[in-house]
């Protein structure tokens, strides 16, 4: 129970789309990404998930439309939802995660970006 | 389901110790408040808090010490843990909240800047 100092947080891991956990309430967890170019189209069946722009510009694909989110910007993917995050010409994006702690961020999709432990920091 | 940016809908509002609810996902709401001088020693006996710092200064004491949370800061209250909020020299500090739904700000403690319907915006 002591301040985190989120950009200090970020400052301490350089892997793209590996989330890392800095903190945890109400089943709920913190997480802390990196985005650089693209993920994979997926949803998750049970579970709603923030995000939250911290540096870059993040575009977020979803079947009917897209949407930018620039740095100060939140958005709220419902659970079913698919969604496909991705970074343009190769800009890393900073984004800070909200989500259920079992999520895993490939949700239903196995694929070679899964990280099946994901770490605190 | 759209890119809401955070430091509008900080300018939507002035009243202190209000807070407004701003996104909601998995019976957890995003809230933003402004705090200014000095709330009420309070607790929430069954939900985790989150205090994010988008403007200013948090001084936030507990029965055994004081943390100070600047801009771009966060820390998680645990349930049942009692605080007290205030800021300093009259400053208003902008705090992005994350708590379940039923969170009445006061906690457990009725006083008269219990909101007890809080709003979207």
């Amino acid at each position: 129970m002591t301040a985190v100092n989120i950009k200090e947080k970020f400052n301490l891991f350089s892997e793209n789309w590996t989330p890392k956990i800095i903190g945890e309430l109400n089943g709920q967890q913190v997480k802390l990404a990196k985005f650089k170019d693209e993920f994979v189209w997926h949803s998750h069946e049970e579970e709603d998930e923030l995000f939250m722009i911290f540096r870059g510009t993040l575009i977020l694909e979803f079947r009917d439309r897209i949407e930018t989110l620039k740095e100060g910007d939140m958005l709220i993917v419902p659970r079913g939802v698919e969604h496909f995050p991705r970074t343009e010409n190769g800009e890393e994006v900073w984004v800070l995660l909200f989500e259920p702690k079992a999520t895993k961020h490939t949700g239903e999709v196995e694929h070679e970006k899964t990280v099946r432990d994901q770490e605190w920091i």
